[in-house]
């Protein structure tokens, strides 16, 4: 599980035409897939792109409308459609009408018939820090690259509005792309990347944290329809049980952006080897 | 994280009324919370329900509807709706128009007014082994209640069909159950546990496992409608990459049930100390 290959594609067959500038020839820029949970017309996602369209080819297949807390669900019982939409200017982009797990599935299958070289997701409106990280369609989308041996991260901002700012998470997104794209990546690499909703020179840093244990308390809003039967909102209040220094609720508190590495063995080795011993 | 506190609940209030026979006075029983992903009326969640039903005071709270393939999605955009049914006999039972975590999340908020002292998720028709922790409605319940501090399993059989044989699933159900109220657990704790479709007899026994690297390779059908457009079909072959001895996916092949410990702490720590240097 643990091999390495070099994220950026080399290409050894030499250019046919004289590369004239500083653009590489299009066969030897990686390919990178970006999806999102937001829907294909978010802000976050078109930040996105614009903060990483010079570094690789870019392909985008995202859904065609919301799918925020979609977690890593996948569409089985009904079938799906892509449709090619021009909303980001030159960039082949698709609307799907699945959640951000089965773009992922179907951009590799459909559209590249092959593994992009990177796979990003974001940027969300909103945190997928702590155990956001599980209901987050935009992790999960990023989780099932990793899966399929492709490596990912998933960008979200502490900032649910639509008029956002993203002007310091483009900065650092791009940053951590280079870095990504510059150095071998495990294929199985997941970074669970969140933003301060900070301008630019606010940001003190990326800081490489550990997922915090902190989450929303549930309180469902009860309600009576017109015709006097009852239900149900989710809301909650989010409660921060872990006092940790080296998480990544504390670098957000603190203004840095935080960077969790995520794996997808989800066995856990200490309760597996007490349950050996009593379970015998 | 990892406070230990028994599963069966002691109400140290003297009973009222005397106990006669081996039923223990209704407030000494643990309440135990039962969902699954293929909705209220499949034969799985019966199948569970006779299992266990004399270990505690049970309430059923599950889907209306199946939501295979849900993973831990979550309901924000609209609301939710319980209906009190009466599908198994004396136990007090609801339907949720949600996913199988919402049904977990409403039914901790909305019908008990308190954490259940166990959760049980299943039994699913189909296996829950592997990477397919991550895709399962039924998984996401047990993890979603771990989360809650709620000790829980779920129980998946290798068998799709409506017809599938249980026999061997109740009787290893049973044990796992009663294992798990008998010794003090750990409240975050969750088992992914998997039946071969076997006959009781032919049963070996438990295995505690890790999740074997092992998943489905997309392949997706695409054909045309009655218009000319395109659409597209999930399928796949399944693929098992990790020859390893002590999987799910091996304990399952030689005649084990498997029991996988399932973590929601998805910090990749080994990653984490790597990027720490190499980011520095």
């Amino acid at each position: 599980m643990a091999k390495k290959k070099p994220v950026r594609k080399t290409v050894k067959a030499t250019p046919k035409k004289k590369n004239s500038g500083n653009t590489k020839p299009a066969e030897e820029r990686p390919v990178i897939l970006i999806t999102n949970d937001d829907g294909i017309m978010a802000p976050g996602i078109m930040n996105l792109v614009e903060a990483v369209k010079d570094l690789g080819k870019i392909i985008v297949v995202a859904p065609d409308k919301p799918q925020s807390g979609m977690g890593h669900a996948i569409t089985i019982g009904h079938p799906l459609r892509l449709q090619k939409v021009n909303v980001f200017g030159d960039i082949e982009a698709y609307s799907c009408t699945g959640t951000p797990v089965d773009c992922v599935k179907l951009a590799v299958d459909k559209i590249l018939h092959r593994k992009p070289d990177l796979c990003l997701s974001g940027i969300n409106h909103g945190a997928n820090h702590s155990i956001n990280v599980i209901y987050s369609g935009t992790m999960s989308a990023a989780v099932e690259a990793a899966i399929e041996s492709i490596p990912s991260a998933g960008f979200s901002l502490l900032d649910y509005s639509i008029e956002a700012d993203f002007s310091g998470a483009r900065k650092y997104a791009r940053i951590i792309v280079k870095k990504m794209l510059e150095t071998p990546q495990d294929k199985h690499t997941v970074l669970n990347v969140n933003f301060p909703p900070l301008p630019p020179d606010h940001l003190k840093g990326i800081m490489v944290c550990r997922q915090a244990y902190a989450k929303y308390e549930e309180d469902f809003m009860e309600r009576l329809d017109p015709h006097g039967r009852k239900y149900y909102w989710l809301t909650g209040e989010f409660v921060n049980f872990d006092k940790g220094k080296d998480t990544d609720v504390w670098a957000l508190a603190n203004g840095y952006v935080s960077v969790v590495p995520v794996q997808f063995d989800l066995t856990h080795y200490d309760l597996k080897a007490k349950l050996e011993k009593l379970w015998k």
